[in-house]
Formats: structure tokens, C-alpha cells, sequence
């Protein structure tokens, strides 16, 4: 197998997307008291709760978002043996877009009950078509003749990402189009999104068991 | 031994679990200043950091369950030695509880000296729970027939989590048992939980030291 | 190959890049509502963010020089073999410096409006201009007579550096002298100083390509 | 070289070490208006920062602390091979005390000028000698009998680490006695201990270079 010269970028990566996943539970903060600074009860707490459902839902859809943008990454590392500046370059337009993430989040959670004012929800999306498109030009750029791939190619693997990316930024185009008619509408159309990409026997990893049955399933991640 | 495909896996959720852990600090804030503004004096201060006890409890007690389901997740991902979609999946749920423990924990800090009001007390041992339950899931999910194991499986070690994955949801029910009836009581319950898992020669590993007297305790974490 | 001693010293950098580069997210506040806590309308929205140009070209700025950082922390590790205690001295001043951006920072956004008020953009290209001295004293402190590099040296590749970084300090005096007469000049420098040490066939790696078109670029970064 | 089955342990320690470092910045912020909301000047603004000097004088006395203990934490598991439950536990409690330096951080900087008044002193100086003892309980367990050395144990490095770690706590406990008398003169003993700790040809590794001098000096740190 080719030596490796990603290992420290995937490293860094690794510690960005680990930390801007993360830094979103900030933005969570329940209430415990009512306006004049008396604790809520029982009931009034839960209601209280429950009535964040923005917030909690935009937290759940943000952080699949993150983590299966991370799995995307390392599904792409596996093959990019060898770094240069334009990808390094990239990768950092790439994470820019991740850890902006909380911001459009927290400004959708605002707005999710006004689905009438569409520009949140169209920020949010924006920036999710932003980073599928920065995917793909990482992708084209290190798989370009293999430029980046090493020696020993798994073209079948190879193959496989550069068609699925093909359809990346076309369902986020979709998720536009929905952020611009309807706000909740397309915050779960995006959480859906997220949940289908990490989902088994996607066609993120067509015929994988039926053509090795015995084998473990360790290149379909 | 198998290659193993979870090293960046294992790396992501170490980075979550590390910032998960040290965000915790960021809800301690120890008061300084009386009402008008003044600087407190050494025995005000004194007395007002005690005051907080609370604060400084919750932080211990979350604290310690973070670094414990982290030595969980260690322990489980040495004997995973394949990934694949579903794995993924089920972890960013693991990582997604792990990451929401400082909003119980802050909840519950308020809610403390206020034992007859039991909300507080249920979502952060609820939140304990289901962080054993997905461990478990994603334990069966990973060890069913050997699947993402790997060749040469220590079916000892195997046997042994899968034996105690059975208690690990029952403790957490009557934690969340407590937490119904005593805020306070259930807080400290759940510490010893920690505590108790962390503690050498609990049934995590037992007669490893009879069986082996020589070899280094390597096994055992 | 020599044995790597630094492989936790770098794993360390890379978590304490990764933690400041995303944090620099928590000063991004886009608003939402008037003054009278009324929620702003589409057009509105569009507008009050546009406003906010300062805050997001002050984050793009610091996150692309962070990120750049970083690069260079990668580039010059590759070549250092082996640690004492001077270079973990040096790398903490290092940190020290990165973790330090976040606050000249967000008083440059203040004072970018203020062209006339020089102080921030001083104190921001201050601290670069420090960063670049200490990535140089660090630098020549391993490199001095192949103190830290280990038995099988990349010459060409040391005395690149070497050569290299005579100059950096001397650009962002440069830019400090930009930062005393115009503050938004200054930023825009400080960013295409940033794309500049990051784009591809920069003097960063001359003849590269001309002397091995066959072989990846592994070694270029 | 025995393999060595702390790596997890020590990436996830590395992940709290960095993410607590890099928190230390959320507590710095410098003043840009005065009280009635207009920017300060040029000399306003210089003069403003430099009446933060607690702030960054206490700043940089963490950082230069964690940064050290770090380093601590690095030569320790240089020697450690193995793991077990008790390891996990005392790392958790180390860390626990690596993550709440910002708490007594904050509270020193309001009363540095205050030097009449010494509980702040008194618990800053307090979680560094407690994180002294845990340094030398974790330590002592672990070479206690080479427990957890592994079957290749560095002798003459075990025997420096255990002897230095003799006087390690005594030094806290006279900046405690400091931090009772006067507080700037704690926190400047404290930042003086750091760098002491991180300064080459210290105690820390006697007779190295002379014993060697053609050898790099890799176990130097």
C-alpha cells in the first residue's frame, strides 16, 4: 500500500469537524424561569421544553449534517494518498464552510415559525449546496488522473464517489428550492438528506454484500 | 492482528468526547461581586463559592460520565476492527447524547434545590439512559455473528461486554427511578455509577489478575 | 526513515489549531431583529446581514491565516525529527499566539469602519507579524547545524525553508506598515497574503514539478 | 519496543489538554467603547488594553501551565505502556483539574489588584498543587513496580521522573504560601515555575547532551 501524506490533514480535519459539531450544543439553552425569575414547575417545564422544538430539531438536522459531511470526508481520504497546496487549500474553504454551520442554525431556529420569511432558511440550505459543491471540486481536483490517488487505485471505489458525486449538489439544489417555498419543510427535507446518505444499502455502496458475502464491510465506510 | 478501519472513527469521537468533556467548564461561573458590585471579601467569597456546591457537583458528576463513556467507547472499539454505514450512524447518535449532556447539566443545577420538582432530575438521567441503551445497540449491532470483529475476535473480552451491556441499561432505569422521587439523591447516584465503573476490580474484568498474575493488565481497558 | 519523537507534540499543535480556528465562529452574530426585538422582514434580513461585511471578512481573514498557519506548522515538522524541551518552549509560544487571534480580531471589526483609528489593525498585524518571528526562531532553532532533524536529512527541503522564511516576517512588516495607514487595506493584505502562501506554484515549491511531472506531489506540502 | 495500548488514552488527553488551553481566550476581552457607547481612540484604546494586564498576565500564566503540564503528561506516558482502570480514573480526576484552571483563572484577574484579599490566590495556586499530587498519584501507580512499564523500562528515565516528581509539589506548596501573602507575587511565581519547567538544561534532563552529545536529543522530552 502507498504511504500515506495525508494522515496530519486528515488530523486537523478530523479536530475541526470533531469541534464544530460540538460547539453547536451551545446554542442550546433551555429555560427554567418565567419572566419575573420564579422557577418553572413540572408541567410548565416540560411544555417549556417542548416548545424549543426549533431549536432541538435544528440542532439534530445541523449535527447529522456534520457528521455525515465527516464521514464524507473520510470516505474521500481513503483514497487521496498524497497532499499539495490546492488541496490543502480547498480542504481549508471546505472546513470554513463546516464551522460556519452554527450560524445559519441559529439564525433558521428564529425563523422556523415564520415560514413566510424564507431568507434563513435559504442561508441555511445556501451554505450545505456551498459545501456539497467544495466537496465535489476537492474530489475532481485530487482524482483528476489520479493525481492524488497513490500507485494502487481501488478505481471501482474511485468510480463509485465521482458518480455519487454527480448527484451531491443536485439534491441540494432541490433542498433550495424547497428552503425558498417552505422553512420547516426544507429543514427536514435536509435532516431526511442527512439520514439517507448515512443509511446501509444507500447506493453509497451498491452490491457490496452480494458480490463478497464473507467479507467485512470494511470499505463501505 | 486485523488491520483495523475504525482509526479515524476512533479519532472524530475522541475530538467530540474531549470537547464535550472541557465545555462543561464554560457553565461554571463563580460569583465575585455582591449585588452593587462590590468585590467580595475572603469569607464572602469563601461562602459564596460553597454556595455553589451544585454547580461544582453536577460539573464532577457529568464530568466523570463523560470520561467513563469514553472508556466504554475505548473498550468496545477493541474489539471493532470494521466500520461500515450503520456503525457510523448509531455512533453519531452516541456522540450526539454525548455532546447534549451540558444542557441537562445545567438544568439540573437549578432545579436541585428544588427536590419536589423532579423535571430536571428525569431529562439528565434520561439522557444517561439513552446513552446505554445506543451503547448497547451499537454493541449488538457490531458484535452480532462476529460481524465488524475482525478475524481473530477475543471472544472472552467479547463475552464479558456483552454480559455486562445487559446491566448497563437496568442501573440507568433506576437512576432515573431516583431521579423521579430525589433530585439530589439521584445526582449522587449517578456519580456513584461513575465512580463505581471506573473503579478497578469491579466485574469489568474479573479474575483477569488470577488468570495472568505476570502479564501487564493491558487487556483490562 | 528516522524514527518520529514529535508525533504527540503535533498531535497536540493540530488539536490546539483545530480548537482556535473554530472558535473563531462564536463571534459571528448575524441579527434577526430591530431594536424592538420585532423579527426582521426578507429584505431586511439580506441587508442587516450584508452590513455584517466587516465581521465575515475579519473571519475569513483570520481563519484562512490560522489555517496557512497550520500548513507551515505541517510543512516545517515534516523535516523535525526530534523534540527537547526549547522546542515545546517555542511551540507554546506558538500556540500561545495562534489561540491569541480571536481577540485582535474582533476589535479590528470594530475599528474596521474607523480608518482613521489604526490601533486594531496595528495590534492584528502585530500579532501575525509575531507569529511569523516565532515560526522562524522555532525553525532555526531545529535546523541549526540539523540539530532537530534526525540522520537522513531532505536538504533541498531545509534550505527551501530556510530561504523561505527570511522573507515572512519581512511581509507582514510590510503589512504592519499598511495596518498604520489604512485599516481595511490592511485586512484585504493580510488575506491575499494568506491565499498567496496557499495557492499552488508559489515560490513555496519551485521547480517541483518540472523535476518529477511523474511522481504526486507528496513532498509539496 | 513493547506495543503500547495507551495511544487512545493519550489522543483523548491530548483533544482535553488543547481544548482547555484554547478556552483560556473566551475569558480575554478587550474593551472598544467607553461606557456612553462611543469607540475609544487611538491613546484611549492602547491605554485600555494596557489596564488589562491581569487579564493577560493571567492568561499567560495558564497557558504557560497547561502547556507544561502537558508536557508532564507526555514524558509520564512516554515510559507507560499499558493501562488498566485505575489509570483511567486518576487521568480523569488530572483532567478534570486541567479543565477547571480557567474557573480560578477568572477569578484572579478581578482580584489582582486586590492584593489585600487572598482566597483567589489561594484556590489558583491550590488547583496547581493539586494537580502536582495528582501528577505524582498517577505516576507512582502506574512505575510502582514497573506496573504499567511495559517489559522494556527506561531505568535511568523512571528514576528522573520519580525523584523530580519528589519536589514538584513541595514548589506549590510555597506558591501557596505566596498566594497567602500577596497575590501578583503568586501569579508571577506560578508563570516563573512554568517557565522554569519548560526552560532546557534544567534538572529535568542532567548530564544528557555530555553523556551524548552526538546523539539528538529525543528522550530529552
Amino acid at each position: 500500500m502507498d504511504e500515506k501524506d495525508t494522515n496530519r490533514l486528515e488530523a486537523f480535519s478530523d479536530g475541526v469537524f470533531a469541534v464544530a459539531i460540538t460547539l453547536l450544543v451551545l446554542d442550546i439553552k433551555l429555560p427554567y424561569a418565567d419572566s419575573s425569575g420564579k422557577l418553572l414547575g413540572n408541567s410548565e417545564l416540560w411544555q417549556a421544553i417542548f416548545e424549543q422544538w426549533p431549536m432541538l430539531l435544528a440542532f439534530v438536522t445541523s449535527f447529522f449534517t456534520i457528521g455525515i459531511m465527516w464521514l464524507n470526508h473520510h470516505r474521500i481520504f481513503k483514497h487521496i494518498k498524497h497532499s499539495d497546496t490546492s488541496l490543502v487549500f480547498l480542504n481549508i474553504i471546505l472546513l470554513m464552510l463546516i464551522v460556519f454551520i452554527p450560524v445559519p442554525t441559529a439564525l433558521l431556529v428564529e425563523y422556523i415559525t415564520h415560514p413566510e420569511l424564507n431568507t434563513a432558511a435559504l442561508l441555511y440550505s445556501g451554505t450545505f449546496f456551498a459545501m456539497a459543491l467544495c466537496f465535489n471540486l476537492l474530489w475532481r481536483y485530487a482524482s483528476y488522473k489520479g493525481r492524488l490517488l497513490g500507485q494502487q487505485v481501488d478505481m471501482d471505489g474511485v468510480n463509485k464517489i465521482s458518480r455519487q458525486y454527480l448527484f451531491g449538489p443536485l439534491v441540494y439544489i432541490i433542498a433550495l428550492a424547497i428552503a425558498w417555498i417552505n422553512t420547516p419543510a426544507s429543514l427536514i427535507f435536509n435532516l431526511l438528506l442527512a439520514i439517507f446518505f448515512a443509511l446501509p444499502d444507500t447506493p453509497m455502496k451498491p452490491g457490496k454484500k452480494d458480490q463478497d458475502p464473507q467479507l467485512p464491510m470494511s470499505e463501505s465506510v
